[in-house]
């Protein structure tokens, strides 16, 4: 067995809620281990973080750059970092890591702007080495069957892509009270120009993106934000058309009162149908045209190998979120092995990375522009 | 008790889906005795189906406008009349025995043109009957339910109205095969401006504005038709925006492959939401915020009066789309007992009527101008 | 159009749950008139009863043997008698009716006691009657639709069959309260031995019998009543084993906590399986082994002629509750109909009768000997 | 934060199922660190495994006595082993580790017989070692949730209990194919007197016992083999009676066509009610009497301190199978952590562990002798 990937992570300290998911999403399945981060801006809280992960006091590191500069001198220095902040951050943080030639994992948006997405695309190519987003929803095995049913051809041709994701932790103006995870996310500074659309609306983006395949012709968005005061969109209601034809709607929302995490999405074709709910991830729909309606399990009857190789348990056995999340880290881990090979990926290999990313930032910013002038039809700014 | 009240019927032959359904509706209750009707066209066709129904031959009509007349010539004449035709027959039908005051049951959209529908209205009110308009899914219980609970404020401030009508019966040019009701369905002359958009998009309207009270400021709109060669939209993403400042989305399909009559709404409020599915109809799902989602049940606990008046068995034994249907028929035969002894029907009565049937036909002409501007935003021609 | 059928009714008055839902069943296909009946023991609230239907009063009576003779007089005397009394009584009216050739329709269970089923039985075998049961459930289109899949060998051998009939509304002791349905169903002279056995797990005994058409070789029974003071049991444990080696379980309760209706049928044989719920009735799962779970939807693809032949609406507009009772009125009518013309009535027509009230009953007899050793395994009386 | 707890495994070599379950379990939450093994009996296989997981060969062991003598005399042996044998090797094993003062993680059923259960615990309680079984669907948050409701009284008083796991994956001989997994489960020596009732019975009866906290007063159980051929039974149907004169019954059968994993535990109280699916582990439905039923989310509102402390990630995020299974190992470290520092665990601080795994075993004697006396009733051995 290969010796584990060596990995490092900026953000993440006490408290934070995605930096413990990466954590064990990079566990999960042994690939890699953590020996470096910078885990707070609070070097305090960064200090205690990295004694909770039983972290070297010497590779805890006060700033990113003094911890890529430091691991880049080191003969077991950092193979991958992980970058878990606040939206902002990605870029410079992602910078100063490739420019040593480590490993990117990053958390999304790629970043705050469009042109920042595009300049880091830039250098990462320049850089050669391996970028993956964690748009982890599109690592749940079903998915990933879904996205092959697709281009088996099973549905005919796609006429029509509906994708929502509606939560309500937002319903209220969290961010007045200190809240940390709903102070940046609604702060322009720190977000971007996206609220919802940049926090959750990019993931039903990319989920319909990757399982369709269909690049996007244009779209027409209404943004607003229902909460007094708050200063970036909490809803979004968009209108898609995408080359080829096919249309669809896409509507995330922070204030959709009941809803914790419903992330669905559902794709209808001139043969048949899919439908799969993040918050029931194990299943995927198929209503075919004329016969009855269908439901796959994981591991079941009829699902296929597109999600049995991202697969650890039996049909009947759920797995979730940290499962979905770890699958695109054994996808990077399998990709960061050969590259150390120095050989190509098995072809299967698949996880989101800049173009993705790109994308999920154009999203954002066609939405924005849309929305300004009133819902008219944009392209996204590729 | 009452005698029963005296129905005819216009449409609704041999093979008609439309019209067996208003019969049992109007036969469920016991309200109504059908004795007269003009059941199609063709008039063959039209005798054997009187005889089918046990209807004395001489009240078997060739025309509507003999029905009318002489009926009206009777002192056992028929007291309402249940136009089940092609949309574009609505307004004369309606007309021939409003002006001779018998009371109307008529199927939807009102009409198939706006200045039809107002023209309709403002004759109708002069000659005093009752029109009730067989908008059917307002009739189920939970949706009285919903309404009730809306009107009391259980929900706060709506903010996010989603609605859905999927149906996949056109997915194929079922017309191109003599399908009778894909026939006129898709034929402008019979049906109106709108496809999907009038047969399914106004119910879908309807339920959104019956249950939140809440009057449209505007809708951008985008129809399509998927199905090559066909004259009418299939498919209509419309972009919603209410009085008040709610926003939300419908989205109308009859080319949604594997989707039977799947009719959804979803109401989000501040404090609390609520979800509906015609398909599961004897259910409403609650929201509130900060609480855990509820479920309740035509008849069961927390489902209060406004269900339980049109509901006819205990919870747990499901009512459906006829007794839905027939809900209807029930509120109209109150109205029109009412008025024979000449007092006001019970508050609690409630039934689609002509300016739901305007705005509904008003619906469709917003969003058919709408999408001819590239989904701009427009008002409803009220 | 045959005229329609002329028909009576014992039971039912104001009050009565069932006596309306009969009501309603044989309106629903306009295959009945109701035109006499005895509606109450208390001749005022029958008088009443009659009134309200718009019963001739001379066609109300006070006793049903009254009833039965002067009905017998007379040239347009009911052909057919709705029997909804307590269970104890359905022996003595039967027999009243049926020896002056009249139809029965009648509520379950058959009889209060197994020896007067089997008289029942022989002497309406004799008299030459049509005898309808109305074990509605079993009017549902997907039952229909299930048995015909076993019948068909679709499941191949059956090895399982797992039943079970829970609700809640003698929780508590309702029948100290004087509730009228609760009094006389807890009242061994009035309901005879069984509680939840009689009232429900007949029921549910009937749908599995139906469904599955396998014969019962022997139970074992563990009754109990959960409520103090109470006389009958409320909840019913029952291992099953069938000819031919089938195994299974059949649970009836009126205590299971938060229970509505739910009665649900899960039959698994060594090629697949099926389940269905009577509060979703237009789903029907099945199961095929090393194949995906689907669901059959009344009047959906994959879905026979079995169930078409019942339903009135298609697929996507639910029937519920109403329309599965119809569906015995209806084909009890249609026997009655081939009757009148002296011919047979179509071969798919199929309604419960004499032999499976017998068995109903002795499945009761057989659970209350059982219990009574204490769950030693049984055989039914037949 | 406290070093790693220095783990090892016997079984769980390459192709092992439950051996994989374990270490990913164990390592989900970095409580420990897998430094030794003897994963096969087959040398060979035994030492590639080890490879597989980075084992240092000279901790590869060629039998569990060599390991449990050898990692007893390092300085850095082993502080707890994980057993996952087939049943029959569980006490021999356990035993080995036991007597050096080596934890034992141990998979479930205890041991192959009731003897061997009852002295193994009493070796394990003089050992004064900590043992966890891992009857791991305890492990599961809502499971905590649900015993946390009913130790607090909000049922009422339990009246019904009724639980299921059904599964199909012996629907066929599978054993006579080979496979290794059906191979040991339905051979008596390998995995001792009970099949379906001891490899997935037991974890029905854990669950119910560990959730209502009610002791069985005594069982008839039916069970049966249904392909032929087969050693043990494939499926068994339980009547229950608990101290207390709560009742109920279980059902476990591996020949369940379309079953994959459904384990469902229902509990009815005099107040309220609950259920929980094994294969929608994030979800408890509540079913109070006279209220709305409604469903906790793991993480969502109303869900309570026993489920936040065994979750990860927020309510709309699913946790599964592997997490469940995490819980236990997790448990067990706060327990094995303790007992370093010498000090107790936390008071909450819960795992099943050797007087579960008695219970179970007599769970399944008690079964064998009720069933060999044609389903009489039988208490537990214990």
């Amino acid at each position: 067995m290969e010796p584990r990937l060596r990995l490092g992570m900026v953000g993440g300290g006490q408290g934070a809620f995605i930096g413990a998911v990466h954590r064990i999403a990079a566990r999960m399945d042994d690939h890699f281990t953590l020996l470096a981060g910078c885990f707070s801006s609070d070097p305090e809280r960064g200090r205690a973080s990295a004694a909770d992960l039983r972290i070297d006091p010497a590779r805890s590191y006060a700033s990113f750059e003094a911890m890529a500069r430091a691991e880049a001198r080191r003969k077991d220095g950092i193979e991958a970092v992980a970058i878990v902040t606040p939206n902002h951050l990605h870029a410079p943080v992602a910078r100063a890591f490739l420019k040593r030639g480590v490993h990117v994992i990053c958390d999304k948006p790629l970043t705050a702007t469009l042109a920042e997405a595009k300049a880091l695309r830039a250098q990462a190519e320049k850089a050669g080495v391996i970028f993956a987003l964690t748009h982890n929803y599109t690592g749940y095995p079903m998915v990933r069957q879904a996205a092959a049913m697709i281009a088996a051809g099973e549905l005919g041709e796609i006429r029509l892509v509906q994708v929502e994701y509606a939560q309500d932790w937002l319903a209220e103006p969290l961010e007045a009270t200190g809240q940390k995870q709903a102070d940046w996310r609604t702060d322009p500074a720190r977000s971007g120009l996206g609220g919802a659309t940049g926090d959750i609306g990019t993931h039903a983006y990319h989920l319909a993106r990757f399982v369709t395949g269909l690049p996007l012709e244009s779209l027409a968005a209404d943004l607003h934000s229902f909460v007094p005061g708050r200063r970036l969109d909490d809803n979004a209601h968009v209108m898609l058309r995408f080359d080829g034809g096919a249309r669809g709607m896409l509507w995330c929302s922070q204030v959709a009162t009941g809803m914790e995490n419903r992330l669905v999405l559902r794709v209808f074709g001139t043969k048949s149908a899919l439908e799969w709910s993040q918050e029931d991830p194990n299943y995927l729909w198929v209503g075919p045209l004329d016969q009855p309606r269908y439901r796959l399990t994981r591991g079941g009857a009829g699902s296929g190998a597109e999600a049995a190789r991202l697969s650890r348990v039996p049909a009947g056995h759920p797995e979730g979120y940290l499962e979905g999340f770890a699958n695109l880290y054994a996808e990077a881990a399998r990709a960061m092995v050969a590259r150390r090979a120095g050989v190509a990926p098995d072809a299967a290999v698949r996880f989101p990375g800049l173009s993705d990313g790109v994308e999920g930032v154009a999203f954002v910013d066609a939405c924005v522009r849309s929305s300004r002038r009133n819902a008219a039809w944009v392209r996204l700014g590729l």
